[in-house]
């Protein structure tokens, strides 16, 4: 089907159920950001592969969203005479829809791929929206992928820190203490942290699709298909975990009448909230009570993390000395199958966080690039070069930035400016020191004072959280300019990567996980300090020193000796030396 | 009445009206900050007479609650064996009134001192919340003041810039683009920005008390005590504003049935809420829609901001000379009395902007100190003096801060390190240059990062704004931890206060009026800077000048020399030669 026939299927459905527009999120029952083939109704409707952003289909026209990330690529994957293409924060959905479609519109929409509050946006733009029977994108994708049904591993007590019974009494008390009788997890990172399991239903995560009810007593009912739990993974569970199929969960539902339910009414599709009153609940809105404990990671996943940290390190410096004689012979989609195939080797190596991102020239402004064999670009000499990538290890997840200068000649003088304004802007986030209960807000301007000096700016946030084998995107937190209220605690992972962007030439970003921990300080406020887990030098030839002040040069110089202390004795004989002169102090540059 | 028997007058009349509690607020009935004293009952019932808190009375346990900037003012004023003393932030009222009152329980509030808002959080603590009719403290307080019934005078247009006709009619624009035919405005100041009018009904803040009603096309009704209306004021509102006594007002709420009304939900008293909808109104949620054009100060305002921060220089400088000789001969009351006696030989002098903070030594500490003759204290040598002032003139308010060394022997090290960090803090944000949409939240860590790397902060916000000719604290921006939506825009101008309190020590602040202007940079995006406004020297003895970098020195020395040159000229030939060696380069201090 052309997109045209498939957008005329879906308005024809749209005129049988008499509404004036259909909306078809990225997303799928879970709300999260990795989706399996089955749910990616977006991209089958209209071409649109970016991980964020949701089409709407009205009777004449469409538009299409996303982010700052997915400008350029919602142009170059959407026909822009069918669709018209739109910034999610400029020109948001509700409004949109609601100036075409008229006051008071029937607009439909999958009450299980949007949330409440998603929903509530439409309505408070005028619209009448109608939770459809069946997605309309389902009813004309005659050829669509099954679900996945990928067993499910126990994720041992060595690596979890915490057994999975003492996770769920400590929560259950929480929900006790709030006098909140039931919790409903629709985040299948939340299961898997909280039953001490990891799946393998998509693509990145290791998480099972699933959803759950967890009592105050400590109790949980896991509805998954019985076709993905092995016996082991049974036993693991334990008593305390009933395990139902998938289609058991309306009934449960239903069964919930005058009972006190926690739901996060952003997080949870709106079948639950819909459901749940129906059944005569009574809904207590509430975060996700795995949300924070998961964020924070205990002694032993911050120790994992670690290892993996130093494990994956040495893959990334070979493939960074792979790259040193790349040019002109490799390509975005080969480079970045050498640094899969470098990671491979690595002991426990459980597949990649996310679809690696390599960007030569040009192609590196696009945020959130992904070579095609369409796309696919030779990597040029005297070029940048971006390659933002990561690992899933059984330990810990990796997620680490790194922009090269393919060489041999020097970079441009304006290049290696902007170059050091995005690393002293990495450098402010890896060495700052900041009191208890500081949001992510507030601390996201240290990484780009440097470039806004100069009138530049970057338009993603400076950070997000970091799972331990779980999403390598991972909530409450985020440092970005969003008012989000999560603050930053003792044991979160995030990352540090400021960026700059110039469209049509080059991208530059320094992605480093950073460790949250407390710092050595007297007095009566708590203060954290970032530890840094990546481990890989940043290029010197794009380095000006001259930039940098007296502190900056010695971070750097000190986090290059680490790098050679804990990489060099891992990495082959030639990467070794590589390594040396790449690690060695700036001032002898 | 001791403050025992105001309680137990105030229980009497709890008990009439089967109440299990009261609350207090500190706030009239236009919920600003400076209130007259007849709306002072907080400070009656309690003894407390800072700025800003809430006392509850229950029937058998009281609680006053304030800021960070109060912790120590409330534990001096407030009896503890009577209060028990809390944080508001730490402590929410709601729940501690929940958790004592018990679940349900009946709690007074006067409607018109409290925003539907904050009544909103007691309800949702689980509290069944009682508009009384008259307020319990009211009924109590026999020699209670009587309104203030101070005249109204034009604003002209050679300070406002631009006319009421031309203001009324561009809001009431904005009310049709919005589709609401009328807006309540409850703030004092949003009604003299709106008319181009000034009082003088509460210290401090120019401005009348009074109620208006906005009208889509430009008219207004102003709600005010005739006896305030003068002749000239009348002709010089015109046509377009009706004059009605304030008795009018529930008649005019009364009359607005069906009608798409305006209100703001958090800055309005909740008793506009619940009469428009008694009235059958259809009330619109929204921002007092003067507040951000109020802000944004036109040309004509930020000149005069120039000119009247020019004049009000020299009185500084007068007085900063004045204090080199003060220490074992003045004190805290005699200094903030010769810097007013300075400032009333300004052209213009209207008036203190607020009552002057003067701290020597430990007084220093306490964020919002104001000397009484009880707690007046001795300038001494060898220590620091904290006194931050202001005045209200026609064209401008300023607000400025100064910490200074008595001397004659040097300053601790100790005491220069954190000077100098809060200095770098607040030169850090003189130098800011930002994007567009950038709130407050966002810059607030840069003006307290170099206190955070020594494990140091301080507990209230870095910036306010600033009113023209109106109040020294302005919404909506506000640069602070506080996540709040606000962006900074061209002409706001907004205060800059980085500080260092060691209780029981000293207290450090620093502070200037900035200006947002734009910055000359190329770019898809606008990016501001800010123009200092303030002019008066650093104290150099409490500058480490080791600490600062190159390009912090710079900005010193320059500011130094551009108050040398603008001052210079207008002050005593004695006051002149101090002047030139306080700003002198620092390298050769």
């Amino acid at each position: 089907m052309t997109i045209a026939e498939k957008i005329a299927a879906v308005r024809a459905e749209m005129a049988r159920q008499d509404l004036a527009g259909f909306l078809v999120p990225r997303s799928d029952e879970h709300l999260g950001e990795y989706v399996p083939p089955s749910a990616e109704r977006l991209a089958w409707l209209t071409g649109f592969t970016g991980s964020a952003g949701i089409a709407a289909v009205l009777t004449e026209q469409a538009g299409v969203w996303s982010d700052g990330r997915y400008v350029l690529q919602i142009a170059n994957e959407t026909d822009a005479a069918i669709w018209t293409h739109l910034h999610i924060a400029e020109e948001p959905p509700p409004a949109w829809v609601a100036a075409r479609a008229g006051e008071a519109a029937r607009i439909g929409y999958d009450p299980w791929l949007m949330s409440e509050e998603s929903v509530a946006r439409f309505a408070e733009a005028g619209l009448t929206m109608i939770a459809v029977d069946r997605n309309l994108v389902d009813l004309a994708w005659t050829d669509r992928p099954a679900p996945p049904m990928a067993k499910i591993m126990p994720h041992a007590l060595a690596l979890a820190g915490v057994s999975s019974a003492d996770k769920r009494a400590q929560i259950g008390r929480v929900l006790a203490d709030e006098k909140q009788e039931v919790a409903v997890l629709t985040d299948p990172a939340s299961i898997a942290w909280l039953l001490n399991i990891r799946g393998q239903d998509i693509e990145f995560a290791p998480f099972a699709l699933g959803f759950a009810l967890l009592h105050a007593d400590g109790g949980v009912e896991f509805f998954v298909e019985p076709e993905k739990v092995t016996d082991e993974t049974r036993a693991h569970c334990g008593n305390g975990v009933a395990m139902a199929a998938r289609d058991a969960l309306p009934g449960a539902i239903a069964g919930l009448k005058g009972r006190r339910v926690r739901l996060d009414h952003s997080g949870a599709p709106a079948w639950f909230a819909q459901r749940l009153r129906e059944a005569g609940a009574v809904i207590v809105p509430g975060a996700d009570p795995c949300a924070l404990p998961k964020a924070c990671k205990n002694p032993t996943e911050q120790q994992g993390a670690r290892a993996a940290h130093k494990r994956d390190a040495p893959a990334l410096c070979r493939f960074l000395y792979w790259l040193t004689d790349a040019a002109g012979r490799e390509t975005e989609i080969s480079a970045a199958a050498q640094l899969r195939k470098f990671r491979a080797e690595v002991e426990g190596f459980a597949g990649e966080s996310f679809a690696a991102i390599a960007g030569a020239g040009e192609d590196g402004a696009i945020i959130h690039y992904h070579a095609t064999p369409r796309t696919d670009r030779a990597i040029n000499p005297n070029e940048v070069f971006l390659i933002d990538s990561g690992g899933q290890y059984p330990d810990g997840t990796t997620d680490v930035t790194r922009t090269v200068w393919t060489g041999p000649g020097a970079p441009p003088a304006e290049l290696r400016d902007q170059f050091t304004r995005v690393l002293k802007g990495h450098i402010a986030m890896a060495t700052l020191v900041f009191p208890e209960k500081t949001a992510g807000v507030q601390i996201d301007a240290l990484a780009r004072q440097f470039l806004w000096q100069a009138g530049l700016d970057y338009d993603h946030g400076t950070g997000h959280g970091v799972g331990s084998f779980l999403s390598v995107h991972e909530g409450p937190i985020s440092i970005s300019k969003h008012l989000r209220p999560a603050v930053l605690a003792e044991g979160m992972i995030v990352s540090n990567e400021p960026g700059y962007y110039r469209v049509g030439h080059y991208g530059l970003r320094l992605e480093n996980l950073l460790l949250v921990q407390k710092a050595n300080v007297e007095g009566p406020k708590a203060f954290f300090v970032f530890e840094t887990l990546t481990l890989a030098p940043f290029d010197r030839r794009l380095i000006d020193v001259s930039l940098l002040s007296t502190q900056e040069r010695e971070w750097l110089d000190r986090y290059h000796a680490r790098v050679l202390a804990e990489v060099g004795p891992a990495v082959p004989e030639e990467t070794r030396h590589w390594l040396e002169r790449a690690c060695a102090p700036l001032g002898s540059a």
